[in-house]
């Protein structure tokens, strides 16, 4: 180990090495909740070639690694294990270009999003990527997870809107495709493979993002509806309906609404007798082509009631509802949330089996359930009082055995990491993990980048 | 080899294998230009675990395969070299599942393109990708091609479009990822490394697409336009103020139109004295929004002179013009033709280049230009005659000379094959082809499928 560290030291400098108290606590621990460790050390790499150096070093001396964005992960991808060295992006931020004709724009791996967010609006354009922890996540992590978020309707996760990377592999080489281009249909494209890969098939370094034209016009309000089978629909007529389709639809079910309202003290935009809430919002539409089409769906009975914004504030008022989550944890304590996916055809029953083992196996505790419905991915978010690691274990499987019995995902947007990953066979087969290895061994012989995440070796 | 095939007719039965003068001549080449090949045995499996049970043979005596689906390709993938057994889809052809919850589509690799549409549209619904060859290519094709077309610019390729795969891998294992969900961060996504990874990764057995809502009102247009670098102004304009943006901005270079409008007798829709003409279509546009917008480009001086297609019969017009490239042989005899990506940025400035080197290199000699300019992705087709292996060689070395002196891509749609191998080093460095070579070392360690297209092992 000291022999590991001696050789960056001597490769990097000793001013990109961080030992014992001098690693800021910051880089202990990801936000999964997982006890914070002290790695090894924290090496802060200026350049690619810096990452690389240190990957050959650790490839050869099979020392593990812990790749560390924006530690905004919820699964321990990042989280360091005791005895990891922790490989800090921080310092390699910055955007490099923004290429107008391309629509592209191209950073380093540890800018944060909002940075990237922001040049494109300052370039007129948009970058169709949002996400809660957008001041703090960095793209090379958005990539390394395939970031989802708010807009994945209508502009993809992040894997739709990377072109080209630049990544270390294992043993220290660099790969560049740092590709601008729609189409490039020239060999396996490898990006796919370190796209979702959170980080244990190489240390992505640089990212060249589509921008889209930003959309004039959006349009938000919040509909009720009588379940979730007719919220369903509303999303295909509102998806046929509008002329350039839906940007948001988020669903809040009425134990979120219910929370939101009594224990929170929000004011309810529209009455508290509904079973399923949407925010629904709209680019493109001019003139009442929006309300005409929510007017004919309370027409037809299929909307029951409905706000439309008018104003930006009352758009910040609607998102205020959605995000009043984040406030959660002020109110309960420490909670346990769940990201999964559930086929649309079997949501209605899915979230029916939720409300009715809930107060069968876990009476008396606060629930909710809500998310990109759009997207056929719902967080359920459980408050034990108290919380207990049996209780923590109890809702686990309940969760995740509803999600395996409905041929569900446990994890649709948040990845793996170490935390999931007991979990992995509820939603992969033997024949899938076993591939996987394959692809681990295949890049990472040594096992060295982030070990233990996603799959054993 | 005898023991090969005695080993799969007793696994398949007989009436699963032709040998010698009994395998059609379709199954003798693709449409590559290569020479035909008669394959050691055409094999046709009519179940995915008919197709392990070959693989599993194959693998273990180290046969190699060719994969065949509608053999429509251009880069000789599905081409039998001498010795290889065909290995045909073509009876496991047929979808399986329209879910109108989820909007998607469950197909066996056989069933063609054009049978998916054709569903999609029964269903109310549409699936994105669209291209020339729609009748007989088929959904396992696209798949191990990332087909691309006329609509990426709205759709995105096969690869946005792809939900779920099922798979052999080389050792006859079946592997099942018939996914539905729209996210699904669990694990490697290994579908990525089978799409566009042209069958020399796995056998695609069974794929689930994703469905779009119809677009409404869709308009039809062509501009004159002065040059490249306008046209692209002209695309980025109208993605912006079009509401739902473009569903197609392709693009015909004066050439092109010149042999349209002489050799070929078309009816000019517009004057004959521009240098770039552009067909753009746009969805969901209600009311004078679409000439609205192309009244504004008009005045700017960006648009020249336009034609705006009211009726169908007038919107089929403008298409005849754009697929009057596929006549070409009638008239010039045997092409050749390219299918290549060139940055944006630096389109305008490669045309101009192709434009000064052709008089200089082949004096006399036909060629057009163009394409999908949306996507990065144009076509040169150069008519050389008499056509000779030495002209096409040489055709070749100064298209892809350009090709890489731009930064572009040897392939922007077509796949590498055998026929672009030998180039594959214009657009890929050394490390990315060996990465390429490490994951076809870990996926076919025998090296039995499609062996020698894309890369060498």
């Amino acid at each position: 180990m000291t022999n590991v560290i001696d050789q960056i030291i001597d490769r990097l400098g000793a001013d990109a090495v961080r030992l014992g108290e001098a690693i800021p606590q910051h880089n202990h621990a990801d936000m999964s909740g997982l006890d914070p460790v002290v790695p090894a050390a924290l090496v802060l790499p200026r350049t690619t070639e810096d990452v690389a150096a240190v990957l050959q070093i650790c490839h050869t001396a099979a020392q593990p690694i812990a790749i560390q964005g924006g530690l905004t992960g919820l699964v321990g991808g990042g989280h360091p294990a005791p005895g990891e060295i922790a490989l800090s992006l921080e310092r390699m931020s910055g955007i490099e270009e923004v290429d107008l004709d391309a629509s592209t724009l191209t950073a380093l791996a540890g800018t944060p999003l909002q940075t990237i967010q922001e040049a494109a609006e300052a370039a007129g354009l948009l970058y169709g990527v949002d996400l809660g922890a957008r001041g703090s996540c960095t793209i090379g992590g958005n990539v390394a997870t395939n970031a989802g978020g708010n807009q994945v309707l209508r502009y993809g996760m992040t894997r739709r809107n990377v072109l080209g990377l630049e990544a270390v592999l294992a043993d220290g080489t660099i790969v560049r495709s740092l590709n601008k281009m729609l189409k490039n249909n020239s060999g396996y494209d490898w990006t796919q493979l370190m796209i979702g890969s959170e980080g244990t098939l190489g240390v992505v370094t640089r990212v060249v993002v589509a921008l889209q034209p930003r959309p004039a016009h959006i349009r938000s309000a919040l509909l009720a509806v009588r379940d979730t089978t007719t919220g369903l629909q509303v999303l295909r007529c509102l998806g046929r309906d509008l002329p350039a389709g839906l940007l948001v639809f988020e669903a809040m079910w009425r134990e979120f609404y219910d929370v939101a309202m009594t224990t929170m003290g929000l004011t309810a935009p529209i009455g508290r007798d509904h079973d399923l809430y949407l925010l629904v919002e709209a680019p493109g539409v001019e003139g009442e082509a929006f309300e005409t089409a929510l007017s004919a769906l309370m027409d037809e009975g299929l909307v029951l009631d409905a706000v439309i914004a008018s104003s930006a504030r009352e758009r910040a008022g609607l998102w205020a509802l959605r995000e009043s989550v984040y406030e959660h944890k002020k109110y309960f304590g420490r909670g346990i949330g769940f990201d999964i996916s559930i086929p649309l055809a079997r949501m209605s029953d899915a979230i029916a089996t939720f409300r009715a083992r809930m107060p069968v196996f876990f009476p008396d505790m606060t629930w909710v359930v809500f998310g990109h419905l759009a997207d056929s991915n719902i967080h359920v978010n459980m408050m034990p009082q108290p919380w207990t690691n049996e209780t923590a274990k109890a809702i686990e499987a309940l969760v995740y055995g509803i999600t395996r019995d409905f041929g569900g995902s446990i994890s649709a947007e948040h990845g793996i990491g170490t935390v999931k990953r007991p979990y992995l066979g509820n939603t992969r087969s033997a024949e899938e993990l076993a591939l996987m290895r394959t692809l681990k061994r295949a890049l990472d012989p040594a096992g060295i980048l982030n070990p233990g995440r996603v799959i054993e070796m």
